[in-house]
């Protein structure tokens, strides 16, 4: 399993994705599910994935490799704009399909992928996208700014709640790790370290990429600070007359 | 889908349950999930049920005709222990599937039915069981005080971090009515009304049993202060010095 999160702000995108992968629960593993591509200046896109390890890195391979999209050989450094790259994505995991889905299928295992690309390209608005397993895709909106890919329950209510176009880039940091450390702490198969993005509208460049350890402070303080503070907030709720 | 939580508190018990069955979307109806045994001063059970609604009907209409455990007729009015009284509505299921489950496997149709049941017996602790659709169960303790079914996942994460066997009952029940608030926003088949009951430890009878409607005041308070709550815990949060 596995849980990304993407956050789609007026200032920018947070991208948040843990790094466990397993088969079955005695064998798991640390692997990267974010892909960064970097232009400065010109461009950046960021690729998190979810589902069968083996699609989403051959997804990965054939998208540097370049795919044929109108009439070109494109890949995420040369495709004109954001929907174009979330085509190429698609366009990607349907050629995965074509090439594996049969012999998965002859194996009794689905083909099971999506992923979340987001970003900017210089001179257009930075956008967010969820590629499912057919290679169709969907957008994020003002009305519902944020999307979820893989074990997506347990942190979500945090998300309805709080998310908005106008949180803050940092405000933003913040919803998307409380919303891990829920599923973190509820689901075996998602599991540190993880891999942050914060992307800054307009500067079509990384603002911020880090790998977050169980050795980081504020990630800590985040999960006592949010605890503590769950638990003083139904505190304070008054107790219902009827009780 | 359904959404019921019991706690199993040092205070005694609190139990919530949703009341929307559905057979797909476009066909919802409100059915109570939640039956109550009340002798006063000798015992009070309740049964909590998830799943198919003509299975979970079907398993409480056989435990008020009475089955057949340790060679006597048994309800749950007439069962001695409380792990009588699981046994006696593990054996109902089992009754359930001997007599449904072909036909419905013949129909291609699962036998999904889960129950919580929650109780107690004059002279004897209260006690928290959860019952499978193969009849065998598993009960609370003081490491794990809650049990869920249904679509439990949304309304975890604030459970995993509050509930302790020392929550008051009057705490418990702004507990479960958050965890189901959160719940209810995020998948459409689980429904107001709610059905609470709180059991009083060493009472044997129902300290409180509530139809909470969408006009109830105290819970449009728990559902808008929680929410307010939440963003004023996470504004007030440090920013993390690497952003």
């Amino acid at each position: 399993m596995t849980y990304c999160v993407g956050l789609f702000l007026d200032q920018g995108l947070v991208l948040l994705s843990d790094t466990r992968t397993n088969a079955g629960v005695d064998h798991i593993s640390t692997f990267s599910k974010m892909q960064v591509e970097e232009v400065p200046g010109d461009r950046v896109l960021a690729l998190l994935s979810s589902g069968n390890l083996a699609i989403s890195q051959a997804v990965w391979n054939r998208l540097q490799e370049g795919l044929w999209l109108d009439g070109e050989q494109q890949t995420l450094r040369s495709v004109p704009t954001m929907f174009r790259a979330a085509q190429l994505v698609g366009a990607a995991v349907r050629a995965v399909f074509d090439a594996d889905g049969p012999a998965l299928r002859a194996q009794g295992v689905g083909f099971d992928v999506a992923l979340l690309l987001g970003g900017q390209i210089a001179g257009q608005g930075h956008r967010l996208f969820m590629i499912y397993a057919a290679g169709n895709f969907i957008e994020a909106t003002a009305d519902t700014p944020f999307l979820q890919i893989g074990e997506h329950k347990y942190g979500k209510p945090i998300l309805d709640r709080a998310v908005t176009p106008q949180v803050s880039l940092a405000d933003g940091v913040k919803l998307a790790l409380i919303s891990m450390d829920g599923t973190l702490r509820s689901n075996l198969t998602v599991g540190m370290p993880l891999d942050l993005l914060v992307v800054r509208e307009g500067t079509q460049r990384v603002a911020l990429h880090r790998r977050i350890t169980e050795e980081d402070s504020y990630f800590r303080r985040v999960r006592e600070g949010w605890a503590a503070a769950l638990r003083d907030a139904y505190a304070a709720m008054q107790v219902p007359d009827w009780v």
